[in-house]
């Protein structure tokens, strides 16, 4: 067993990471507590997050596998891996997990990305070996029949078609992501096509449990009012009975060619009242990135987009009042690179137009201008405070090392970050805008009324 | 060894499946020599068409290998591995083959698309067993050293730089290409992404050598003044040496979702001088086509689109004189759904939008309106007669048995096409303007001088 113990960073700075809180009564409350982290014998990395404001902690197992990580015409095999994840094992029938969560009034749900699947309880403290022995249960012990396979597929395909066919929206962000990636499975949708999720099979899903559901590729982040060589010890005993499985090669997808053109995407629906716009570019992750240049996209995003504070909320919506909606956001969490999308709607249905020039000119601005010191000082601390209104704290911050641990990051990228984003300069966030936000290699997607076009 | 002789068809059908030539004299000369083939015991097989019109054989060797078989990532190795078809045996040192062909005043070349990968040499009959010893030694004989992967390489990516990088059109057509295909390989180029044809290595090629160069992935076509059972005797004492290779799964590659969005794709730059424009969907193939559905496509394209007597070239070109050139194609020929493809160019630099927009009219009109019996006879005479001026009979005959042996189809329905586009009716070709030609599930590409716009 590898135990590494992180220097002795107060928990200030996770909280900053978390949440944007530099006040001083947490950081004192959590002094000399902080992130532990542990690989056990079998692999498997456990991330350890005090957290004694109340007695309660949240127990999440995350491994390494999304969508990007499928086989080719395999479309939302790790999604329905999920579902099936909540079947019956060898030892327990399927519910019981479940129900064990429900009857101490906890909760729990899992998730799929396109570089993670993640499974997670929130209960109390006295739980976590019960819970830990489940989760442990599930990662090997499984029942993939053809009886659970079916009806669990049929499942997966109805949620498609209330989530995506019902939904323009997300009819249009499937073909625009399609667009986005001309090479890169990030192009594939998470939840899978339609098609080929009906071909997914039983043997389909135990290659998909055999390759991808070991220690050796899972993440175990405990958060909460534990002590960590406790859940150490539990992991021991629990996980760390969990055979490693075959060695995985290195996450090495299809990467992006250069772009050279300007795209667009239209879907034109009865379903839409309100058109609306969106313009998307490829970015680097915090993975990808070179030093510094996510962090400055970061606050590019915010600087122009961010909330109500940012230029093109305060130009659209509060000024000239054309918009009711109007922002922007970077996709930084992802092993390889992602995206940075800015968005707005007209007030009225014809006033699309207007928006989308009136969208093209702050990006134009941005990129000629730059920022200011002051402006840019002012985006830090929102985007640092932004967070601190997160509804559930202790899940966010396990989310937030989960996601890093899944994606290329490690513990310490995840605490030195607030420095890092302390440490842009405006002529950093500039020169982000001058080199991603290029109309000549976007993909501006529209969504339409029936009858509707851009005017 | 199968051996299927073919119903006695006189080669008539062949005639005017390969260059539309109906007339007696042509018919009367070959009849009673028809097309035959077989499969040899390694299970090659083997196609011979009789052309008796001068002392000269086209042989060709067809693998059902191209791009769009390639492992997602390895983009190119299809071509790459062309490129090397070329380089030493065992037997031969490279440039030998070359040299062979040259100094009895041969000719030869290749192919890869993304279905298949082709090498032909045109010859006297009485080198033909040489030809064939020749590509028989390299199936299977090529020497994959180092020192002929990283240089080879290098030519391929200069080939890409020239035709490539080096040409807008050709940039404008990949992006258009990949976002035509949102989920199949057709959308990722034969010549490969650049950043991936510079990381293929040696054991890539060794692995895609043995994969796919193997007899029982091949097919043979000879064309020419030969006698079926000589070029049988001769295939069986050289491709029949060659050991079988594994046994391949079915080509099933990840087939496209519904579309539901139009897009477009903008390419500016600078040594574009006048614009164009072309719109493309998503169409069905001859091998994944209802019956007579692909046989529509091909006339609604002749119509709509195939040379000056076509609509758009006479309602663009001749009539209001707004395009310098205007038509349309479709790529039949495909193992999976390919494309529908209509293309204009304004005569001056400002009259890219009345030029789209008369474009749309077109599609829309026959879409609407369907086409009349007359145009349609016409339209049929036209299309069979289009090949008789094609540069090279023998190559291109051999050509079209290559491509459907390759892109699954048979002999027969290489036979019966001719009957099959005869048999068309109007209301097939109204209906496939309908059920495809629908901008809401479309492609638009514009090429753009550097400041250009649409208008």
């Amino acid at each position: 067993m590898t135990v590494t113990r992180l220097a002795a960073a107060p928990l200030v700075a996770l909280w900053v990471v978390a949440f944007g809180l530099a006040g001083v009564a947490a950081a004192e409350t959590q002094r000399g507590e902080g992130v532990s982290s542990f690989t056990l014998d079998n692999g498997m990395e456990v991330v350890v997050i005090p957290d004694r404001r109340a007695p309660v902690v949240t127990h999440m197992v995350w491994y390494k596998i999304g969508g990007a990580d499928e086989e080719r015409g395999k479309s939302g095999i790790a999604h329905f891996f999920e579902h099936l994840m909540f079947k019956g094992t060898a030892n327990h029938k399927a519910g019981e997990f479940s129900r064990a969560v429900a009857e101490i009034g906890g909760n729990e749900n899992a998730f799929t990305s396109n570089d993670y699947t993640a499974y997670f309880q929130q209960v109390t403290p006295q739980a976590l070996p019960t819970m830990m022995a489940f989760e442990a249960d599930r990662m090997r012990g499984l029942v993939l029949s053809d009886a659970v396979i079916g009806p669990e597929r049929d499942v997966v395909m109805e949620e498609r078609r209330q989530r995506i066919e019902g939904n323009p929206g997300a009819v249009l962000s499937e073909e625009t992501q399609a667009t986005l990636y001309q090479n890169h499975p990030y192009g594939v949708p998470v939840i899978g096509w339609m098609h080929e999720i009906a071909k997914l099979n039983r043997q389909d899903a135990i290659d998909f449990y055999n390759r991808y559901y070991a220690p050796n590729n899972a993440v175990l982040v405990v958060a909460g009012d534990v002590d960590a060589g406790e859940v150490l010890a539990l992991a021991k005993s629990t996980y760390g009975a969990v055979p490693r499985g075959p060695d995985l090669p290195p996450r090495q997808r299809p990467q992006e060619p250069p772009q050279d053109t300007r795209r667009t995407v239209t879907l034109k629906d009865p379903r839409v009242t309100l058109p609306s716009v969106q313009i998307s570019v490829i970015t680097p992750s915090y993975t990808s990135a070179a030093p510094g240049e996510a962090e400055a996209l970061d606050l590019l995003s915010e600087i122009l987009g961010g909330g109500m504070r940012s230029r093109l909320y305060q130009e659209l919506v509060v000024k000239t009042g054309i918009a009711s909606s109007a922002g922007a956001y970077y996709r930084g969490s992802a092993l390889d690179p992602s995206s940075f999308t800015v968005y707005a709607a007209p007030r009225a249905p014809d006033g699309l137009a207007a928006v989308e020039a009136a969208v093209t000119a702050e990006i134009a601005k941005i990129a000629a201008d730059g920022v200011s010191a002051d402006e840019l000082d002012r985006a830090k601390n929102r985007f640092t405070r932004s967070m601190i209104f997160a509804r559930d704290n202790q899940q966010g911050m396990a989310r937030i090392y989960g996601t890093a641990l899944t994606t290329g990051q490690d513990v310490a990228d995840v605490e030195e970050w607030p420095d890092r984003v302390r440490a842009v300069t405006a002529e950093q966030v500039r020169d982000a805008a001058r080199k991603y936000l290029k109309l000549d290699s976007s993909v501006t997607s529209y969504l339409l009324p029936a009858n509707g076009d851009r005017s």
